[in-house]
């Protein structure tokens, strides 16, 4: 993996990550396929949409359908016929997420299977380990995620288990090809952050995500953990956003230099009914929407709002239809798609201020009409 | 529309419906699309895989999204962004199905809603009204159809009851343009369903559709129906086997001459993981396939098995996947329309016989080893 920045507009960046055989260009956003599929979309699909990369959990592929038998088809891209780029995440998030089921030790985690109880033990070592038998592309460290709130000294001595689990993670690397991505943690403590990313620089990474938010903090925290990070990180490095977010989120975290994202809401509000539009978002199970015989956005060009009106997918959310699914997953990520490609030729025109200020603008003056 | 018959192999014939616009080549199948979706596939799939006529329920779209909503998108066609014909049944089907929450009058049928419980009444006249304000290309009769077992006076007094009704259907549908089918009932009476045949041919429709099967009968005692009443159909007329059915169903069918068929049990046995192969059923929920790298079939050239393994269905199946749905449901519905091609290729040739035999010996040759 090679990373190259090509343009900037203050501390927005556009370049692109060189895979062989790939480029994805950034900002970048990737969508979210837990199980070894994005819900509800083809892999095809997802290409006709111009996304170039992927995230798939380590964590839920160990448990369903284990690991074995995705070695057996040659890797996780033959499993689910995606023959670009996945990043893998750790298992770190998840196991955090487990919180009462796990025992955190120097050594790992050990905690049981949400599905059968069973006793599992993950550790930096496994971690990449397993992310190298998926064939991911981009491996991200084994960390340990602080939870929102914790006192100072917890945050303290939870990161600095994640920075020698980085350590640990970058040795068992060593022989593998791709890119290794370190997390830097620190939770709410700005010092803390600034430690980590010191630390993480020091070892050495092809590139730096920033976890441990999104974690029920208010946004204005995160906002600042996140402004007073982001010049720390080595300036010519990926720099990665975990999780995060929505339309507004991926924004603002463009303007101060985030390279990649990934988030799971696209899809899941897809399913749910949340539509996202230039002029906001659109709660399709409202009944406002019985009658309608617009698109759900008449600027879009997604397959879904060229051939399907309001009322036709409001009245398929209310059967339980899977075609809801797919029409509403489909016109999120193509969404989500758009606002990212907007976001680089903005930057690479040097206007991406003004193309925020537009974005806030139509949201506003729209939302409230169609609320 | 204008039904023509091109070829026939002993009771077996080969014909297409011509639609201004479309041609439906016979014997055909329908895939089911209950509330103008069919379920977890879009209607541009359909016709990729080559479908080119489907139904829909004038029951349950009458209930939900309601008429109204549906007039305001132009037409059914519009509403669901599907330009094939469209054969819609009457709803006495479905009427008949809610067998207690139901009163059977002269002049139609009283019944509650399920969804809500309000008072709704069905008659020959609505049905046919609202069929046509749906746009149905073809029109069918609004029918009393008979439980299994019933007596046959019970019997008796519903197919006059449905043959009454289907010459109100008739008067009501005069100035419509497209098809109207009647619909043979008389239960499992053979002198009954020749009495209700010679009525119908009396009043003389466009079609004439086999109704009042697969009610819970014995498959011998439906075979014998059938088998007596086909040679009654007037030979130059399309025939439609309502609701049925399994392949071997339709086979048999075939060779008595039925024209036209449609069922949910491809679409409605992918989501439950039933896949249909030449070798017979696969059950991919059953953990055999956990780490079968395999396709579906290796003879099926669909994309779910030019793409994806066993394992990787199995695996989506167990984790709830959407998407294994999709790729379950692509593979039945080119199961059966393979099915339905290779059906007409021998009744040109005229070898159904031959063809019929070996479609029952690669089931029962492979069907044990897969087991």
């Amino acid at each position: 993996m090679l990373f190259e920045i090509n343009s900037f507009d203050g501390s927005a960046r556009c370049g692109h990550i060189n895979f062989p055989g790939h480029i994805v260009e950034t900002p970048a956003f990737m969508p979210v396929g837990t199980y070894g599929s994005v819900k509800a979309i083809t892999t095809d699909e997802l290409k006709n949409l111009g996304y170039k990369m992927i995230l798939s959990n380590t964590f839920h592929l160990m448990l369903r359908p284990g690991i074995e038998v995705i070695k057996q088809h040659g890797g996780l891209h033959e499993f689910m016929n995606w023959d670009g780029p996945i990043l893998t995440d750790s298992g770190g998030f998840q196991v955090f997420s487990l919180s009462s089921m796990r025992e955190i030790t120097e050594k790992g985690v050990n905690f049981k299977s949400p599905l059968d109880g069973d006793k599992c033990f993950l550790s930096p070592e496994i971690a990449i380990q397993v992310q190298s038998e998926l064939g991911a592309d981009i491996t991200m460290v084994f960390d340990d995620c602080t939870p929102y709130p914790s006192t100072y000294e917890e945050t303290k001595k939870s990161m600095e288990l994640s920075m020698r689990w980085a350590e640990r993670s970058k040795t068992a690397f060593a022989q593998n090809s791709g890119a290794l991505i370190g997390i830097v943690q620190g939770g709410m403590h700005k010092d803390l952050r600034h430690i980590s990313i010191e630390e993480l620089t020091k070892l050495g990474f092809d590139g730096y995500a920033i976890g441990g938010l999104s974690v029920g903090e208010p946004k204005a925290i995160r906002k600042e953990i996140l402004s007073s990070l982001m010049p720390a990180i080595p300036n010519n490095k990926l720099c990665y956003l975990m999780g995060i977010g929505k339309p507004e989120d991926i924004v603002e975290s463009v303007r101060l230099g985030v390279d990649l994202f990934d988030c799971v809401i696209p899809t899941r509000h897809a399913r749910t009914g949340f539509l996202y539009t230039k002029a906001g978002v659109i709660k399709i199970r409202n009944s406002a929407y019985k009658n309608d015989t617009k698109p759900i956005d008449e600027t879009c060009s997604c397959y879904t709002c060229k051939n399907y009106t309001r009322a036709y997918l409001h009245h398929l959310d209310r059967c339980g239809e899977i075609n809801a699914c797919r029409l509403q997953t489909t016109h999120n990520l193509h969404y989500y798609q758009t606002l990212m490609s907007e976001l680089r030729q903005a930057i690479k025109s040097e206007r991406l201020s003004q193309y925020i200020d537009d974005f806030y603008k139509l949201r506003m003056t729209e939302s409230s009409a169609m609320a």
